[in-house]
């Protein structure tokens, strides 16, 4: 039986809202299994080891990129960011679809590596939003929102590199869409190799 | 504001209830509009001009197609099979997503001419039930249905060239599923062009 899980990864401007979409799809849905990132950026407040990142020193990361055990990493604002490939592989063969937060160089190399890889981009309704949320959470300072704002403004060049993209206006709305969207991915021909073939076995027998 | 529709192929083996489907999906969703083709085959008992097909002579056809009134045709057992090209442009330009249901060679014709086309491939749970619902049909010959089943051996071949592989088993479900299929469709990045541009607009006059 072929029951191989989705690989999807999400992205989106810091602000969109990322993090509590993930979290409530995999508390609403149990196929999902997030990944977890091995970071060198410091633990925010409330942040465990394991649970939001693996918390590394440089140097244990190069060391990790060195012995190939990171599907992707990147440098965002002075941190390495990285996806231990090891966890990933062991979910999808379990059949369940792993969900990869990570930012769109990490994306991109992931489907140059994955094709099959489900890229979704997640931006709040508008730009003002943005900010709002940035400046709501209060723990920013503002050269911070700005620069990240920035960032954003250059992310959104890279939008029709992704295969969806997806407004988070209402949380639970988008929860729900993004869940469809991988239900019907599982629909795709190039998913659905060992049904075709069989269904085609059948056929050919029957017309002999 | 962007909401061209989406257009839609369905095709399948004969059997597969492909007819029941789109009538289904047509029913309980309003934004889907069916194309009606036009045929040189004779109308069955209980098919009306213009609401199964559009029924026409040899000759007829074929000066349709000189005139290039249509955006696909084929032939198969003996008869032309073709989708009038004003109607569907016409819908499409309205917002509604238009159902064609054409066969194998018509699909690979509408995806290479239109390739944000979605083709969808509809086949019973397996062969054995394809040829339990040929039979039950009581209509037709026994070596029609042979043949229909040798023809869908053939068609199977062909099934990689699809979006979606849909398994008709329990009718309602297989329509949500497909309704559920195009809903997500519409957040692929290469449909959502306006939306994209405006909030990378929006960003880029906020980082100034």
């Amino acid at each position: 039986m072929e029951k191989k899980g989705i690989l999807l990864v999400v992205s989106g401007f810091s602000g969109a809202g990322k993090g509590t979409l993930m979290r409530e799809l995999l508390r609403q849905h149990e196929n999902y299994a997030l990944s977890i990132s091995a970071t060198t950026r410091a633990p925010r407040e409330g942040e465990e080891e394991g649970r939001e990142y693996f918390f590394k020193t440089r140097e244990e990361f190069e060391e990790m990129i060195a012995r190939e055990e990171l599907i992707e990493y990147a440098c965002y604002v002075g941190n390495y960011y990285g996806t231990p490939r090891a966890y990933v592989e062991e979910q999808l063969e379990q059949g369940r679809d792993v969900v990869l937060e990570i930012e769109i160089q990490g994306a991109r190399k992931v489907k140059e590596r994955f094709p099959d890889t489900v890229l979704l981009f997640v931006s709040p309704p508008s730009a003002q939003e943005l900010r709002r949320r940035l400046t709501d959470r209060g723990t920013e300072k503002p050269e911070v929102i700005e620069s990240r704002l920035a960032r954003a403004a250059e992310e959104a060049e890279g939008i029709e590199d992704y295969d969806y993209f997806v407004i988070n206006d209402d949380l639970n709305v988008c929860v729900e869409h993004v869940h469809r969207i991988i239900e019907c991915e599982r629909s795709r021909t190039c998913r659905g190799g060992e049904r075709i073939r069989a269904i085609r076995g059948e056929l050919k027998a029957f017309s002999k």
